[in-house]
C-alpha cells in the first residue's frame, strides 16, 4: 500500500482517518497534531519554560522529543519508583535519551528518587500504608511533578497522555458520572491557584499506536513493558473495552473524547480547572506549603502514615 | 448458598446488589422493582388502557406476566415479521401464553402481520429499500405500535427494555455524544403531542440475567434465540462490553443508567420527550397522518420506496 500524502511505501495504516502513512508523512503528521494541540488550547509558546514528565514510555519520550524537534524550551523530571528492574530499566532509557538527545539540545533531566526522598520504595509505601500501589503511585508523582515545577519556576508541566488515556478516563468517569472528574477532563488545566503548576496533555490528539509508530520511525529507545504493577489496573479494561469498539468502528475513541471535549466547551465557554468551591476551599498545607482542600494534604498525610508505620514496626 | 430473605436455597446470586435469593423471593423482587419503576415515575395506574408490545421474548412476556399480575389492564400487540421459523416460533409462545395466562385475566392480544399490511417479510423490504434489516424493523414497529395504540385508545405503549438494552442504548449514544437522543433515553416518554402515544419502559430497573432467572422460575416459556437477523447488531457488541464492565464491577450497568437518569432530573426537571424545536415542527404526515418533522413520515417515505422497487421490477 501506498502513502496517501506521497509515493512512498505506507507503513501505517489509519483506519479513523481512513488514510495510511510512509514514514516521514507519519512523523509529520504526528508533530503537527502535536503542535495543533498547543495552539489549539494555548498550552505554552517558545518563551515559556516547560517541565516534561518522562516515564521511559513511549508517550513520554516522543513528546519531549517531538517539543525539542518544535523548538519549545523542554526540560524533564523523571521520578524514579524504586520498583526492582523495571525502575533501573526506565531509567535508563530516559537517560540515554537525554543524553543522546534532549542534552544537545540544550534541555536538561531532573531526576526524583522516592526510595530516597520517601524512604522506600513504591511497593512498600503503598504497603505501609494500606492503599493500591497505582494510588500511591499517582499520589507521589502528582506531588512530586507539582512541587518541582512550581519551586523551579516552570510555566507548565507536560504530560504525554494520549488518546488512548484520556478516552480510558473519560469511560471510567463517564460509567460512574463522577462530575467532579468529568469537569477536568480537557487537555489543559490553568494554573488555577498559586502553587498549583497549569498542566497540559499535548497528545490527546493521537492513539497509542500512532505514537508507537512514530517512536519506533524515529529510533526512540523507550520501555516497552508495562509497570509490573499496573496488572489488572481498571484502566487496561477501560483500554481494552475501546479497542474492542474501535476496532468495530474505527473513529470511536476519537469521536468519544474530542466530542466530549466539544460538548463540554458549548456548556462551559471558559475553561474551568476545578468548581468554584473547591478554588475557594483551597488553602496552604500547614506541612508542606503546597495547596490542599484538606486539612493536610494527601501527600503528606501519606507520608504521615509512613512514619507512623514504620515507628511502630521497630 | 441460602436466600438473603428466607431460609430457603438460594436459585440466583445477585452481585450488584450483593445479595441471593430463593425463587419466591426472587420472583417478589422482580415485580416490586417493576411496581417500583410505574411508581417512580408516573408510568400508568390501573384505571389506565395498557398496550404491551410482545415479540415472545422473555422480557416483553414477563413484563405482560407481571403486569396482570400486579392488576393492571394490559393487552399486547404482536408484531409478526414474517422472518421463517423464528417468526411463528415466537408467535406461537406468544399465542400460547395468551392463552394459558393472560386472556383468562381478560385481557386481549392483537397481531399485526408485516407480510400481509407492508406486502413482505421484513428481510424483502430491508432488501427493497436498501436498509438495514434491524433499522426498517424498528420504524415498522414503532408506526404500527403508536398507530394501533393511537387508534384504539390504548393510554399508554410499553416495552420490555431492560436495564442491558437501556445501558447498552445510552453507551451508544454517549460514545458520540448524541445530544438529541440523550434526550430521549429516559424510561417515560410522555405522549407530547396529538397522534403520539406515551412510551414507558417498566423493567429498566431489572437486568437481562434477572429477567431470565424469574422467566424460568415461573414457567414462562419464550423464545430464547436470538432474532437471526440481530447477528452482528452494534447493540450486541455494546451489551457484550458492559458484561465485560459488570464482571469486572459489579453494578456498573446500574451506576451507567440510573445515575445518568438522576443527573438529567437535575438538568432538566421536567421530562421532555423531544426537544421544544422538534416538537414545533411536527406535523400531520399528508399520507398516513401520524405525527412527523419531515416532509412525509418515515415509515410512508420507506413504503413508499418498496412500491417503487416491486413496480420497476415487475
Amino acid at each position: 500500500m501506498r502513502c496517501r500524502k506521497c509515493p512512498q511505501r505506507a507503513v501505517l495504516q489509519m483506519p479513523r482517518h481512513n488514510t495510511a502513512f510512509c514514514r516521514s508523512c507519519l512523523t509529520e503528521f504526528v508533530r503537527n497534531q502535536v503542535y495543533r494541540a498547543i495552539k489549539k488550547h494555548k498550552m505554552f509558546t517558545t518563551q515559556d519554560r516547560i517541565l516534561v514528565a518522562v516515564s521511559g514510555g513511549k508517550d513520554s519520550l516522543t513528546l519531549w522529543e517531538i517539543l525539542l524537534k518544535l523548538g519549545y524550551r523542554a526540560d524533564a523530571l523523571y521520578v524514579d519508583l524504586g520498583i526492582e528492574r523495571y525502575s533501573e530499566l526506565s531509567r535508563e532509557k530516559v537517560e540515554r535519551f537525554a543524553k543522546e538527545v534532549a542534552i544537545p539540545c540544550g534541555a536538561k533531566l531532573l531526576v526524583h528518587h522516592v526510595k530516597e526522598q520517601e524512604g522506600a520504595g513504591i511497593r512498600e509505601l503503598a504497603t505501609l500504608v494500606h492503599r493500591p500501589t497505582c494510588s500511591t503511585c499517582g499520589t507521589i508523582k502528582r506531588y512530586q511533578f507539582n512541587r518541582v515545577a512550581v519551586e523551579r519556576d516552570y510555566d507548565v508541566m507536560v504530560t504525554g497522555h494520549n488518546l488512548d488515556d484520556e478516552a480510558a478516563r473519560l469511560l471510567g468517569n463517564v460509567l460512574r458520572w463522577q462530575e467532579e472528574y468529568l469537569q477536568k477532563q480537557g487537555p489543559s488545566l490553568p494554573a488555577s491557584v498559586e502553587g498549583f503548576a497549569k498542566k497540559v496533555k499535548p497528545l490527546y490528539r493521537l492513539t497509542e499506536r500512532e505514537i508507537a509508530a512514530y517512536a519506533v520511525l524515529n529510533r526512540i529507545d523507550y520501555v516497552v513493558e508495562e509497570c509490573p504493577m499496573a496488572k489488572g489496573a481498571k484502566m487496561l479494561v477501560y483500554k481494552d473495552v475501546l479497542n474492542r469498539l474501535e476496532s468495530e468502528s474505527p473513529g470511536t475513541k476519537q469521536a468519544f473524547y474530542w466530542g466530549f471535549l466539544e460538548r463540554e466547551e458549548k456548556a462551559r465557554p471558559t475553561s474551568l480547572s476545578m468548581s468554584e468551591a473547591d478554588q475557594s476551599a483551597l488553602h496552604p498545607c500547614p506541612t508542606c506549603g503546597q495547596p490542599t482542600t484538606a486539612n493536610v494534604c494527601t501527600y503528606c498525610k501519606m507520608m504521615g502514615r509512613v512514619s507512623e508505620a514504620k515507628t511502630s514496626s521497630t
